[in-house]
């Protein structure tokens, strides 16, 4: 219980590390009377519409905890609530420090370079820490208190129900907070620079665009709120499922303990490896700012090996060399799921080296959608759509060489174990992303408020930085969210297994799950066309709710005349409530697909090939998901960050620069990877995982729940 | 062996009827001077390009032959090479009707519409009864040598690989015919369009345009002699690899030759359906082109069901209610094969009703793909991109449907009857198709020898019915490739089934390919990768032979003055030859890809995970490569289809028609669609095969051979 009582501890400290860095973020000073109304009209935004996309998620979420209270018990419903309420809460608080650190790092720009990267960089990592913090604390107190005050046996069926109920809370809040904000964010940004850039000439953030405040909250409530929620999802998922395949895999034994809080201290270590690297985050003499930031995750990342092998260490008592004996007959030293935790850091090393060469300005892929803008909008497009296929190779490549090196290392529990160690680096990860929309803010407001020149250059330097770091962590979430699902579906079938006498299903499960089952292929198609569906009810809405903005522009300008010449503020505010109505109304149908596929398959093949099959055309499903989930986001994140870095490109004066028939063209690429790489492709991330706990939950309902 | 025969004999009508048939339309009036001078021009060029393009694969083809020769036996190789020889054949003549036939489409276009639609139409006819009845050809003889003159017995396991040797040839051939066409006809198509339409400001097929031979030659050596090649492979491939998996399945007994024989009758017998149908396309009272050639395709559907029914009457002597009963244990009535065979009708008739749907300019998709254009060039993107993603639903789940009811009617054997009732409509398919380049080159000639106006709108109503038959006919190459592979795939496993103990697998099957196995995991992953890798070298060739285009028109406009003014006429030969070249060379490495992964997979997995494992990953490779493909091959191909209509939509006065915003955004729209859906979606289906085949043969060759 002292293992697992410094998880919590880690868990706490991060919490502090957040509450401290706050008060140190929020006293540096906010700037002058018009930085300060701009930021509250995003502020403002940026709460209503999270208010209202919490109510929405709420009914949902009410609707959905009662079928788990009636079909699990009371126990996993209250999980469910409590890895709602706390995705919910990390989304919320990241936020919440986003809209205020914005002017503060506008104000500390107008100093110096320096200043203006410290600001944002904390009000970032305040973010990560309580994102990992608040993940970690929820499943060990969760844990601690299953096993401790209520007295059930570590592998005990209800907690590993309830470890996945808290997972599935987690899953449904971010699904939703990724798709709702993701289209808000969008349909803004589009909206906005279709009317304000291409129809009305004014630059980027002109206080007259009525969509400007809009565009700026959705850096937040998208970029800020919905990320943090996905990654706080993804968190809790994988490491609650690594716990979930020891209780499964180990079974009862002096090992058991140990190794389902081994998990935990891992991600409670790489807490405090992470906070070390936070510090390291300073511009150096070339005053490189990637670098800066890279800085901090290399010492987060190095610092790691030896913390996660203390970490093992202490788990077991110093005897790393005893061996672990698995259910299904496999055995290793224990000292492998060292090297599993190393190969999963190893993973998230190399995809971020391989995102950052895709999306990066300095290499091959960026520069050849640039060049490719010379001849025109459809040339730059057609480039794209290749770079974006192209880019799912490198990633699938090293996933598969993880996946091998830790399944022969200590079989699915090496898996899990390697995923859990991604994870561990959440912190870090989630400190890099969440300073871009502070960055982003920061520009906006200095433009708006009319700050020197200099100002803005700073912050679009910081910002620069900001779509790469942004890329990072989708390949990085996505990379190791594949890991995570194929761990997910390592459970379906060790579950199938344990619980196949009690459903009813008779045949061997190889057999069952042979891919010369037809069932099986039907599985795996019905599986591949979910993210398709998935990203183009994603893809239209933002093209909807988009339009709409258009329209809404153009009326307030037509409507208006004065607001062009500078006399008439425009009604910001009716866009953002316009763009908040249509982001919660078109988030709803493509969230709940994933919750229901798996239930409708089972229950439609069922009745056709009987409930064997059913099951079988399930797990496919989940594999199926997982494979064809995996290229669809990593082509759109990456194929989006790219587009975006190649307009970048010009901008930095190459192929004629700002204003060339390039730069018109290298615009119609970005504006087609907005919704590619912030609303469709991060949201089949959290898709992917809810469709395989869904899948989950619903094999223990059929075996009769956890009453 | 009578059966046999009337196999063969319907081959040879309808060999008979592309003879006469082409006889009168070479009969037809060629039309004036300049007429004739420009389709020479054509025609050179096309001639010179497959020249270039079969020299080159015959070079790969005399390597593979003699790998073959080396670890499968001469029978093999020789039918390697009857296979290759004979796809190369299809796409020679599809290639020499359609430079024939286009002039003399534009002449009789002059007299009247349904003139022109005659001759148009039997062009393709002529093409379509040819590529169906020379793969209906090469499989009866091959199979009527093999056991009757050489004396193999039906299921010699000579005889199966000869023929899986036989639909390697016609593969290999097919996927450069389709990728080389593809990236010429597009290269040529986006060059022409981007400097002639949007630089210059002239009109399609100007003569003054130094890409427009070259564009109008892309059309007959992509659209035509790809398309022709592709489809004699699928036909080749399906009926091949279902009297395979007789072969395997049936086993030695009274039905193995009526069974192995039936998927030849029915093709037989849906040659004479085609070659009825044919004669009723007729314009009606309304003068719909659509509704004439949807005449010829529904009543040669529909003659198609007493004719199968009649063929399975003759094949099984009249006893349909007789049980078979399969290897693996399971059994049914003969008769179920009969409607699984409707199973394959029912979905052709789907998938073309789905892809009408998809790309028709009457529906809600193109539609709205037109209406996003007003926002501007991304909108139209984006909103493309959703369609492209969205359209693979239906074709999916109709997919999953026909296996479903198929494989409980009789297996993998119904699905396989199901995939060739499928093809044995290709010829009336075929001639749908051919007909597009023809009508499209028409169009071309009367504007480069300045016709009459009127004749210009002949040929452009013709043309624009073209556009949808060209996506119908991919929807259904592709759908039909899906149902094919997963035969395939199943051969694949019968085939492990029977060579395991030869090859040294002691291992359970089931086991084997469990989806719990994670090598199972690591071949889904690597075959899901190869259609986006290929999808993006097909893209990136495209845009990079189109950029040639370009550099080489803006050069010809800027050397020569005088071709502006149509004092000079531009060099177009130096173009063709250009184009040429680049899709020559562009060509290899991405038609390699699927022919080595197989192999590749197989050492290196085997080399990690023991040879057992590198055969479960390859046969999950295949089905990754179905599963993947399918996908990204119907989104190509439909999507694609909808942003061209998209375009025409606009042009018949939607949204301000020709020179509107709106219509610059749907060229943007249309040029990205041009290399999705003839480059890069297309060449899909043969890869896709090629990766079952060479599986297929790498167990042939591990097993020892069948020297």
């Amino acid at each position: 219980m002292n293992l697992l009582l410094i998880a919590i501890a880690c868990g706490v400290i991060a919490v502090l590390y957040g509450i401290l860095t706050s008060r140190q973020v929020l006293a540096s000073p906010a700037g002058n009377q018009r930085m300060i109304e701009v930021s509250g009209a995003i502020q403002e935004g940026a709460a209503a519409y999270l208010r209202r996309q919490y109510t929405t998620i709420a009914i949902v979420g009410v609707v959905v905890a009662a079928v788990i209270f009636f079909f699990l018990g009371g126990l996993s419903a209250a999980a469910f609530l409590v890895g709602s309420i706390l995705s919910g809460a990390a989304g919320f608080i990241g936020m919440n420090i986003s809209v205020r650190s914005n002017v503060r790092t506008a104000e500390a720009a107008r100093s110096s370079l320096q200043k203006g990267l410290t600001v944002a960089f904390r009000a970032g990592a305040i973010t990560g820490m309580l994102v990992a913090g608040l993940a970690l604390l929820a499943i060990s107190v969760l844990f601690w208190y299953l096993t401790g005050p209520a007295g059930y046996a570590p592998n005990d069926r209800s907690v590993v129900t309830a470890l996945t109920a808290l997972a599935l809370g987690a899953s449904l809040v971010s699904i939703f907070a990724r798709l709702g904000g993701g289209i808000f964010t969008k349909a803004a940004d589009v909206g906005a620079d279709l009317v304000g850039k291409v129809e009305a000439g004014i630059p980027e953030d002109d206080p007259r665009n009525p969509a400007v405040i809009a565009d700026n909250v959705g850096d937040n409530v998208g970029d800020c709120a919905g990320m943090a929620a996905d990654l706080f999802e993804t968190y809790v998922v994988t490491v609650g499922i690594t716990m979930v395949m020891v209780a499964l895999l180990v079974g009862a034994g002096d090992l058991l303990v140990p190794l389902m809080t081994l998990p935990l201290l891992i991600g409670g270590v790489c807490i405090i490896t992470s906070i070390i690297g936070t510090y390291m985050v300073r511009l150096g003499a070339k005053g490189s700012i990637m670098g800066a930031l890279y800085k901090g995750f290399w010492t987060a990342t190095l610092l790691a090996v030896p913390a996660i092998f203390g970490a093992a260490w202490l788990a077991l008592d110093g005897n790393l060399s005893q061996t672990v004996a698995t259910t299904n007959g496999t055995s290793f030293p224990a000292i492998n799921l060292v090297w599993t935790s190393f190969i999963g850091l190893a993973v998230t090393a190399l995809i971020v080296w391989i995102t950052e060469y895709y999306t990066g300005t300095n290499y091959r892929p960026v520069q050849s959608i640039a060049r490719a803008s010379q001849t025109g909008h459809g040339t730059n497009i057609i480039q794209g759509l290749a770079i974006s296929l192209e880019s799912t190779a490198l990633p699938t490549v090293v996933i598969i060489a993880g996946l091998i090196g830790s399944y022969q290392l200590a079989g699915f529990l090496g898996v899990a174990f390697a995923a859990s160690a991604m994870l561990a680096l959440a912190g870090m990860v989630v400190a890099l992303d969440a300073y871009g929309p502070v960055t982003d803010n920061a520009g906006g407001i200095a433009e708006m408020s009319g700050l020197e020149d200099e100002v803005r250059h700073r912050t679009d330097a910081l910002d620069a930085v900001g779509n790469t770091t942004k890329a990072v962590t989708k390949g990085y979430a996505i990379g190791s969210a594949g890991l995570a699902a194929l761990v997910l579906f390592g459970a379906y079938t060790a579950d199938l297994r344990e619980f196949g006498s009690q459903i009813g299903v008779s045949t061997d499960l190889d057999t069952l799950f042979s891919l010369s089952n037809p069932y099986v292929i039907v599985g795996l198609l019905l599986g591949a066309l979910l993210p398709y569906l998935f990203g183009a009810m994603g893809m239209t809405a933002v093209g909807r709710a988009g339009g709409a903005v258009v329209e809404e522009v153009r009326g307030q300008f037509r409507d208006n005349p004065g607001i062009m010449d500078g006399s008439v503020r425009p009604d910001y505010a009716r866009t953002v409530d316009l763009v908040t109505k249509a982001a919660i109304r078109e988030m709803i149908i493509p969230s709940l697909l994933p919750v229901l596929a798996p239930i409708v398959v089972y229950f439609v093949i069922g009745a056709v090939g009987g409930k064997e099959n059913g099951l079988a055309a399930v797990g496919a499903l989940l594999l199926g998901v997982i494979v064809s989930g995996l290229f669809v986001a990593i082509s759109m994140t990456s194929g989006g960050g790219a587009w975006d870095n190649a307009k970048k490109y010009i901008e930095d004066g190459n192929y004629g620069g700002k204003g060339s028939e390039a730069h018109k063209a290298a615009v119609t690429g970005d504006t087609v990877g907005d919704p590619y790489k912030d609303t469709a492709g991060p949201a089949v991330n959290p898709m992917i995982k809810i469709t395989n706990i869904v899948a989950l939950l619903l094999l223990a309902a059929l075996a009769g729940g956890a009453h």
